[in-house]
């Protein structure tokens, strides 16, 4: 029972896949098609969309193309990163928190333009198509979500090519294409299938787009040094920077050192386990960085707790939880102790590491005269052992008690 | 009001300070001394402590020297890797988890020769004083214990070298005495004081002991092959080895590639801020193959709540509360998890990284056939409408009450 | 596109609905169908299930009638018990924990009888159809399921009624129908719909079925006493009794004292919020005596931990997931505690009170000479001193960071 | 080794004890003491404790008598009942919430009177020195505390007694003296000692001050209905009512009706069990009612987290952390809930029981149409079976893995 719509805010990249879904939308739902082209740093233009949607037959005022960078990473990545989020130990979520904007702005569009329905280009096994969806259904629950993915019979390359050149849509030849399905933001970029399907085999190294192999990076360590603010990176090598700058800053040089490649398999929300392998240098750079600043600044109880939340969190994000009342309800709690971290970190990159060898903040809770063996003016060694002593002493209960 | 005390048990590692201790507790106590001298990898002779003992006029059947070295691993090391326990997100607990099992041998010992008390040389400021102190009460609540360094007043470089002196007691000279204070076991090597205290000093390169530096591993990298069972690394390379073997040719591998260095100022459980650097060589291979070992044999929801849990196991761990019913509340949860974690992982070291280029298991959950945009025989891609609508149900009815 | 069935195992209660369901999957599925009736302790004879069944056409060995109360409370109730389970602060999961056993024996008749398929009879909207649909695939990944109220077209009582008349399916009339949705197991019944709807309606008193009000309860309070071993009631009033007989008088003594009503809205998992009403006589006692004997038996951090797992163990059977891995580590959590929780509660029931009025315990930790303000044989008082100063000492050094 | 004090901040009842203190301080540590009194609604009246003052040489304008009632219950109390706090399972943190408050006035106080320590009358061996002296330390990280308890060597009734007389602090007679140690504020009255160090002794009647005993308590129920305005009550069967009015009268129903009563044996943070009773009429009829509001206006999720983090929350408060950054981000995460959480709850109030009957709000997320199985405007039945086979997944892979 095929569902009414009069209007489609379609998430477009130009690319063929996304071209082939606009023409599908308007011969099966005969609707007005909407695009949607969004700059959130994945590294090729956005403009030849407009082109490409003209020929579609979009009319020119039902094209969107927006550069979305800076708010991507000031309202999405940064506070993920106050989080110090990693999904089961080792993903940095690149992917996961570019779809809630996307969702955010479609749904922003569809209001402007009157639109009734919104439609994305993600498959039926995977994780975008439940992000991307429910972050439409948190901002409008009565939107219209078309998943051509999950609706047509499309489902194999060749049928999809036979859908293009029937309907006249230009398959562009850039040499071979690449094994491997991707996805890129200013954040990472992704890879899955392929050879990669096999969890035994390494991946190639032609395999990786953005950085280079560790074994390619230069053989001299560079020093760099990040500053931060209330919990976000503000200043590189002491150069105010805005938070895309400072993301495409680091991005270099993660690039050049060859930081922040990563190969795991995940467990995906709609149930299976799957192989991915992502490069993420920035953001490998930013979560050491943010770790080294609060172990400065965070008052440790507050720091423990966040870390206790952060799996959850990480979770909520990558399963398309974002724009929820628990994950808001996370943010507040994890905003709320970002207030001191404040101050400069000073980290070495070196083939494939990122190593903190500095760390100052004016709100410092680090004091050499406490740790070392001698007295000082906070602490007394004999208080050690009261403190001590009332820690056990539901052990010596119990132990009494035991031994009756 | 001093402890009345017949015979001690004191942790004597044949060096200056725990000598110092001996001799200060036959005088202080006027008591028996037995000493218990451990080696749990340390990498250092131990035999030699019964020739220092038994100068300073310890009996021989009161000298205990003892090779620990499997005990630690497989009771104490192995278990704590089941967690993947990290302390505040980088640090590997060498030191934490060594502490219970020299706590638990001096109580077993103090039984076996009719002692009243333990004694330590762990200082006042310190998390060891707590480690052992809740190890002792925990397995022995009416033990006395005597901790020196919060009792005496030597508490300056100058006068221990003059009670040494005036005792008897052999200074030995070495070169210059390192700047740092240091401990070490199977598990890891650390390192305090000295330029550390500023959090802005680079670690000199000379301070490191055991691995050498990223820049200075061999330029070539190398593979290894763990294979696991129930959690535990079993065989390396194919070639089976008990638990302190494993450990210690990881270890090799690891100081070799320049594996396992960290940098962190951690919160210590008595309150205080403190700068530490630690090599943990194998442990960093192993936490590391542990994880990819588990991503192709746990549940999803198993390992998502193992991950919820870390951070407070670490926390007891760290805090010396080994011997708690809290840790082993967890362990029995954790281990619970271990069942299906068998199988191999192919790892390359280079450069101070460990890079997970291979995972392959009998009980594998992972099949490539249920990833791919293709249909397959477990998931009905239409199942993911049903799946997204119901996640998303408190999400549409929260924006229909919210637009009222 | 009906699924082909050789062979049915359907959750049969002998009522209307799974009559209907019985014939509609004959007539639909052209199969074989087994039924398979429990006595769960819901308070109506099972065997009448076996005429109706055989008139129905359902050959005599493929009728399964089965007195599953001692499995129910063994391995169901008392495990969930042991944690303190409470849903959302309030609902004690009568029904959540029965759908597993159920589920668990429809999977193994299957087997038994080779049938292919298994169905029951909860409805589209609600928990129960996702709790026995998630335990027959955690038993059987293979089992096809028939769930008839979400494929079939009877969604109203008029057009089942005309089904049942037009295949000759017996509608019995005891008097007026009850225009509540109910649900009983010896755990408890539950109520839904009718006047509940709203939820500022009062429940009426005739819907109350099990328990008279508090106000007709007896004037005179009555006084009982429950006996632990290993975290379950083994006795009651000194009389050793098996698991569902302990249930089965503590419901009455709940039932007389008009205690363990129970009105809420709660939120199921498919995502609404629905409004039930609960009585749970015996459950409600357990609860509280449970509580009372751990109070004097467990650990403090033990207990703690417990608390904070709790909520989610009770969410965990509530959405169904009794069969999953971690309900399954939970569960060892939990149950590694209750080893020493052993002894006596003494209760005072009065008109919907439960009142603790004693406890006591051959491993009880409580000592009345630790608490008073006098001085004892393990607590030192200015031990104290040390405690408060170190657990401070965080904020004295965050006070002066802060103040310069 | 006594510390050094010019002037001393005590928090001064007028009782004998406090009196004693007072003269104890003078003579002990020569110093000048300002004594501190409020009124937190312990039912008795503060301004005697001027006189009393005066007479022990305290000058006038270091006497200080504050009534903090609404203070208390606006900004203590109710954030407390915005999370649910209970402490393992029973208590509701009565005395533990009113500590802070008296906390930070005396530091305040210390602050305007130039004075350099504080003082109060906690026993060394109990959960409220360390309430009082976190907060202290967390106010003022310089100041000294004098815990006279832990200091002085009248550990026995006779010996304050003849101290008393000594000194010409007055002992007045009325009656009997109580067998209880009791504590009082607004929330709650509490009674330990007596005959309640055996947990087998039911509480005598007579013990009990505020509240009839629900046999005592009307035959007839009645009915009352609290308002609620961002998680907080604000007026009571319709009529608006200040924080402290709205517990004052809430505390009238519940003595009334015999609610509240609670007797337990619970885990001191110093690490003992001990035994206590308590009643806390208002708060246990605004638990309920607060939960009750709560179902129809908190999501499911954040409901579900605040359930989570309570018992966290709950143990924060209970061991004297109020003021502590982890309280604070707990805190936040709760309150940022509460926007919603308006509306009406209807409570029927029976010889001990409260029990909901009705909730309304203008935020409400309930509807019948979404509960009741026929078909509705935002449900389709269809999506239960895709949301159940996607939650299934990951045991239909396992089953299927481990059948292998």
């Amino acid at each position: 029972m095929k569902k009414e719509v009069k209007k489609v805010v379609l998430a477009y990249s130009g690319g063929l896949d996304t071209s082939i879904i606009l023409k599908w939308l308007q011969d099966e739902y005969n609707c007005e098609v909407v695009t949607f082209t969004a700059d959130i740093g994945q590294g090729e233009e956005v403009e030849p969309a407009r082109e490409k949607a003209l020929k579609l037959g979009i009319k020119p005022e039902n094209i969107f193309i927006e550069d979305l960078r800076e708010e991507f990473v000031r309202d999405y990545v940064f506070p993920m990163f106050r989080a110090n989020a990693i999904y089961e130990g080792e993903y940095l979520l690149g992917t996961s928190i570019a779809r809630p904007l996307i969702a955010k702005r479609q749904i922003e569009i569809a209001k402007l333009t009157g639109a009734d329905a919104v439609s994305h280009g993600a498959t039926g096994k995977g994780n975008d198509q439940v992000r991307f969806e429910l972050g439409y259904l948190a901002l409008n629950p009565d939107i219209t979500i078309i998943a051509p993915w999950r609706e047509w019979d499309l489902n194999s390359r060749e049928k999809l090519l036979k859908f293009a050149e029937a309907h006249g849509i230009p398959i562009e030849k850039h040499g071979k294409k690449s094994p491997y399905s991707m996805d890129a933001n200013l954040l990472h970029i992704s890879y899955e299938g392929g050879i990669l399907e096999d969890p035994m085999n390494e991946p190639e190294e032609d395999m990786w787009r953005w950085t280079v192999s560790p074994e390619n990076a230069p053989d001299k360590p560079e020093y760099i040094t990040i500053t931060y603010k209330n919990g976000d990176p503000v200043a590189l090598n002491g150069k105010e920077l805005t938070p895309a700058q400072m993301l495409t800053e680091l991005n270099e040089y993660g690039k050049k050192h060859g930081i922040g490649r990563l190969d795991i398999v995940e467990n995906r929300y709609v149930g299976m386990k799957s192989r991915g392998c992502y490069e993420t240098p920035g953001g490998t750079i930013m979560l050491k960085a943010h770790r080294a600043i609060e172990s400065i600044t965070l008052d440790r109880e507050e720091a423990h707790l966040k870390d206790e939340l952060m799996p959850r969190y990480a979770k909520l994000i990558y399963n398309g939880f974002w724009f929820s009342p628990e994950r808001e309800m996370l943010q507040a709690a994890i905003d709320k102790t970002q207030e001191n971290v404040n101050g400069d970190v000073r980290l070495k990159l070196y083939k494939g590491n990122v190593i903190v060898v500095g760390r100052q903040s004016p709100n410092t809770l680090f004091n050499s005269e406490f740790c070392t063996f001698e007295e000082d003016s906070v602490y007394n060694q004999k208080d050690a052992e009261g403190f001590i002593r009332l820690n056990a002493l539901r052990f010596i209960i119990e132990g009494h008690a035991r031994k009756k």
